[in-house]
């Protein structure tokens, strides 16, 4: 990386006012065209990718912190956010500032605290920070290069939405307002990563009693009509916060 | 809490060794007479009692951290651990030291990152360090009072571990090497509160893989001798890597 005066700048504003060693990395999950997407930037005049992450300042919680982050690179905000892991590696971000003096804030040693959120693609916008050129949703199954650990943080995320879709419900957030059983089914097939059978996966998502049928069937295409769904979201946090065994 | 000159002696110590603003809290689960307990410690002088927790050297990995820390009050090693949160609201330790200057290390704002490990009870001795005078297994049903947010942090540990349980097997370290169904049963009954369907979760269980039933029934007592089981290591090690939709 190249020295930048910019950077250097940030620095002092950072030792002043965040919390030392404590760094905060965001996995931003969107699902569309039966695709599980991850949401990256990549910084300017780097070939590789990285996630939306910041800092923890001195006045704000850890998951306030997690929020404006995201807020910041996606401008969605009341989503679901979930601490999933704790990336406290030595030598994680070693080589990355060799071009400053060990002054620089970011050569510090950082702990990094790894929050999933779930979001409606669809109605985000990515937006690029000063550092990067892009910032764009790419399929988690064809990630690119990725710096430092992040592609460590993406499948230890990855492995936790999975764990946690097979005890509580995943799809708020995820899918449009309404949705057919085929599209439910396809979101797990397509986080699970691998095909389920019609009848098991019926059986499973109704005894979370999450789901209200409407009364009209989706209109337009040639074949019959299918049934049309939404959460019932009272329901649905409820589900949320039960163990299923 | 009184002014001890040893601490100022440690805080000088830890500001030359330790990660600043990085904690680590152990919720050590064992399970013995049906109860499943958490190792708690007691400060002198104090009427409330805290987890197991210390700080991050600048020369180990979080992991390696939380098991050094875990070593040293229970002398259990090799054990299971997972990173089931991080607890980073402001405040958490405000007024605890409130007899000492700004300078002691202890005195900062603290993220603390949680781990719990599953452990057999009655392998481990629990060990009191040199600001405490008890350290022992409480039922984490009748929790006493803890310290800053201690109770949290048990109780977040207990969810995770029940969200665990229901898509991964549990069982290896809190179990004697042998037991029988009921026994296996009793212990997933504990963890969640709340009784289960035999059948049920034989089935369940059984879907895992993961049990070796041994030739001979258990020995003595009046009624018909019991199946023994012990867990197939080879296969438990590959259920906990899978996810069961």
């Amino acid at each position: 990386m190249k020295k930048d005066d910019r950077i250097i700048e940030l620095s002092k504003i950072f030792w002043e006012k965040a919390v030392p060693s404590v760094s905060i990395d965001c996995v931003v999950f969107g699902f569309h065209n039966d695709s599980l997407n991850v949401l990256l930037l990549r910084m300017k005049g780097e070939e590789a990718w990285m996630l939306p992450g910041g800092y923890l300042f001195k006045d704000e919680s850890m998951e306030d912190a997690a929020r404006r982050i995201l807020y910041e690179r996606s401008g969605a905000e009341r989503i679901f956010l979930h601490a999933f892991g704790i990336f406290g590696g030595l030598n994680r971000s070693e080589s990355f500032f060799d071009a400053y003096d060990d002054t620089l804030w970011h050569k510090q040693r950082f702990v990094t605290a790894g929050y999933y959120a779930l979001v409606d693609q669809t109605a985000v916008t990515p937006a690029i920070d000063e550092f990067s050129d892009r910032c764009e949703w790419l399929p988690v199954d064809q990630l690119p290069a990725m710096l430092m650990d992040h592609g460590l943080i993406v499948q230890t995320a990855l492995t936790s939405l999975r764990e946690q879709l097979s005890h509580k419900p995943i799809g708020y957030n995820l899918l449009p307002e309404t949705f057919t059983m085929p599209e439910l089914q396809s979101l797990y097939e397509t986080i699970l990563g691998e095909q389920l059978n019609r009848g098991n996966f019926y059986r499973k998502i109704m005894r979370y009693n999450i789901l209200i049928k409407l009364d009209e069937p989706r209109k337009g295409g040639a074949h019959k009509a299918p049934n049309l769904y939404r959460f019932d979201e009272e329901q649905y946090k409820k589900a949320l916060s039960q163990v299923y065994w």
